[in-house]
């Protein structure tokens, strides 16, 4: 075995030099993911064409389903309707209904055209369940079987029709009126005596989601289950598809990233970074910098209301940075780990008490060691200032860590409980509470200590 | 099929009312995660014992794996030595070094003791790969054959081999020196005819990692390629495990949560946020704490330098807050981006040049709408504010904004290039950052429009 490689470059001189035949050759190498990506960066749609054109038969649905949507379209429009319904048809239909949900109408009336009636169907219906639903990732191809059959006996029907389902690995075995009964892995059938029925060798206690569940409670499950597919049932626990365990890899990437763009006050983007249009990338941007500079007038009017305070002892205000950086900090940090914790169903709305406890020591022990720097720091770097106003920094400093770590561990929850998304709780919103909390506490001890 | 459930609170009673015969029943119904989490909960260590005991001998080494680590050793203690060495070579290589890396040292010589010579070499031979390397997930539990085999030869030595391996999906197949030629899965087998021979079904162009790999590396070609297990070789090509999906998936699930983490500025835990005591929460987070604070007095001191500017005109310092955190934010937005992005192996340091120039189109967006917006704010709350003063604000807003982008986009590129981690320029470090230039600029500018 020579070491894999995809090199772009040395493909693309080959369509550039219209050596056909070697670039033929050089694809039947490289992983359909792979060629998906050299066919989508062609600069024409006819280099797509002709490239596509040289793929091999048995492979060319897959590189098609891993193409970027533009040459997806591109290819659509140029095929001619024979060469489009192989495509359509090759297609697993989780595929299909991706691609079909971002085409423009046109497009998809083409498809739908084309598509033979059973395939029609399908994707009608499954272009019916809501997105992030379990039901918009799930495929229908599955094999099944019945409890009945010995192990020989389903060998060769997965033999007979395996072809063309998304895994063969894990069988699903129903009763006639398509309710689950078990799952069988090919492993167990394989490891079985040929004579060995199925039902002696399934599953019983199957877990599975529904169509409407959220997909990141079925990618959940695969994570901690470490399943390979999972079965979706309807209300009546029919089965209606699968989920496998590449559809839940993409969701849980997916949704960190959302969670990610979420916690950076963006609303969440589908595409990459670099296909993403600049006013597109302005527009997610832009609302969240809004509200929170609004919010942030807030704690300018605070200060405003306590000018008379830093006239008197200007030192104080070259504390501010600090203190309300500070207490962002700390409660960021305490809302990231809660957020990130809910997303993973390691913590529940439950655990509150005993989260904003262990936050409230931490809290103590943190906030504690940080005025203690910040008192020994201000009386040797301030010769000419008042103990009592390095006493007042470092008081505030720990009242603030506290309220921030308190909220910052508070507020994701409360969300939750809303049914909003803890991750909007995160930094930036949070900064903003923190700061004009930070001031009214700052202000208040300045006031008590020293008299303004 | 009935659902699937798992109600640790009734097997709990069951424990207590020492209904032993119901409790087995029960617990042959109950997943191995579940099992092993139920046993985990379980008070005291006899208790834990008992349950144990009552598992089926095929299903015990599973749930083993999935119990905390507290329990795993409380049963090594309490288990003789008979019974813990069928735990041990039942247990996969990978879930057995993975655990031995955290029990203490009398139970891991306990453990290799008992351990038969060939698990115990594999044993130490696997402890020997870096902490986050592909070698310390990667598994020797693999189906090989030899490319010469015919369809049936191959399916009855996965038949006769199969039972202790990882996976029996993807087969791989060595020459006698155990160099890879090629991967054939089982799907492949099966559906070909019984004489085929192996060498003309095989994949040639296999996508393999080595033992020296980042595991991270592993996890993004297991998510862009979908594969369900991937080839491990040394650096002579020579085949030695495999590493699988579900591994892979609990990579990328921590990966994401260390980004979580690095970015609110805090060092990662390997821990759950509950099983983590208060000390080392607030360990792990007082450092970066008090970097960033001492580096946030950089922002006060340039506040007093400037002193002079706000006792003539008070007001200025209420727009502080706002300008500072709206640069903040500006600036996380972009280098969240930035970071997931390189994470995810989606953008490199060579796209350096055309993510700031997006994100430079972007600022100048975004910047003169939340210039305008203030601008008429001021000009409509405050009454007596001359229209400099507004100016002045934002004027600032705008540069600031393009800044924070700016400095928010090439940051995370300039710790990757350094071999730092990209996650550490996240919102803390680059706020801070952000925090003091912005006052430079708001100082400049009012100078400039003011003449102060």
């Amino acid at each position: 075995m020579d070491q894999y490689q995809y090199n772009k470059e040395e493909l693309t001189e080959l369509v550039q030099n219209r050596k056909y035949t070697q670039l033929a050759e050089e694809l039947t190498h490289i992983n359909e993911v792979d060629a998906a990506d050299f066919i989508s960066s062609l600069d024409t749609n006819t280099q797509k064409m002709v490239v596509f054109g040289l793929l091999e038969k048995d492979v060319a649905a897959d590189v098609f389903a891993n193409m970027d949507r533009d040459s997806q379209q591109a290819l659509i429009s140029s095929l001619n309707d024979q060469q489009l319904s192989t495509i359509i048809e090759d297609l697993a239909t989780d595929d299909a209904v991706d691609m079909i949900g971002e085409l423009p109408a046109n497009i998809v009336r083409k498809i739908l055209r084309i598509a033979k009636p059973d395939t029609r169907s399908l994707i009608n219906t499954y272009l019916r369940y809501p997105e992030d639903s379990v039901g918009s990732i799930m495929t229908a191809e599955f094999v099944d079987l019945k409890k009945t059959m010995t192990v020989k006996e389903a060998i060769s029907r997965i033999r007979a029709v395996g072809e063309d389902k998304e895994t063969i690995y894990t069988c699903y075995v129903t009763d006639e009126k398509h309710h689950l009964e078990g799952i069988v892995t090919i492993r167990d059938l394989l490891l079985a005596k040929d004579d060995a029925v199925v039902d002696s060798l399934m599953e019983k206690d199957v877990i599975s989601v529904t169509t409407l569940d959220d997909q990141e409670k079925a990618a959940l499950l695969f994570r901690k289950y470490d399943f390979l597919s999972m079965p979706v049932v309807d209300k009546e626990n029919r089965l209606v598809g699968i989920v496998t365990v590449d559809d839940a890899v993409d969701v849980m990437s997916d949704e960190a990233t959302e969670d990610f763009e979420k916690m950076a006050a963006m609303q969440p983007s589908e595409k990459p970074y670099l296909k993403t249009g600049v006013f597109e990338l302005a527009r997610n941007r832009i609302v969240w910098l809004l509200v929170l500079m609004i919010s942030g007038m807030v704690s300018g009017s605070i200060l405003s209301h306590y000018e008379s305070a830093f006239v008197l002892i200007p030192i104080l205000v070259s504390f501010v940075p600090m203190l309300t950086d500070t207490g962002g900090n700390a409660g960021s940090q305490a809302s990231t780990m809660i957020i990130r914790g809910l997303a993973l169903g390691e913590l529940t709305p439950h655990d509150w008490f005993r989260i904003v406890w262990k936050e409230i020591r931490v809290a103590v022990i943190c906030g504690t060691i940080l005025a203690t720097v910040n008192f020994a720091r201000i009386m040797l770097t301030y010769r000419n200032v008042q103990v009592t106003v390095a006493l007042t920094v470092s008081l505030t400093m720990v009242c603030t860590v506290c309220m921030a770590k308190v909220l910052g561990a508070t507020l994701p929850i409360v969300a939750k409980k809303l049914h909003l998304d803890p991750a909007l709780m995160a930094s930036p919103m949070l900064t903003t509470i923190v700061d004009a909390l930070t001031l009214i506490i700052y202000f208040t001890v300045a006031k008590e200590l020293l008299g303004i």
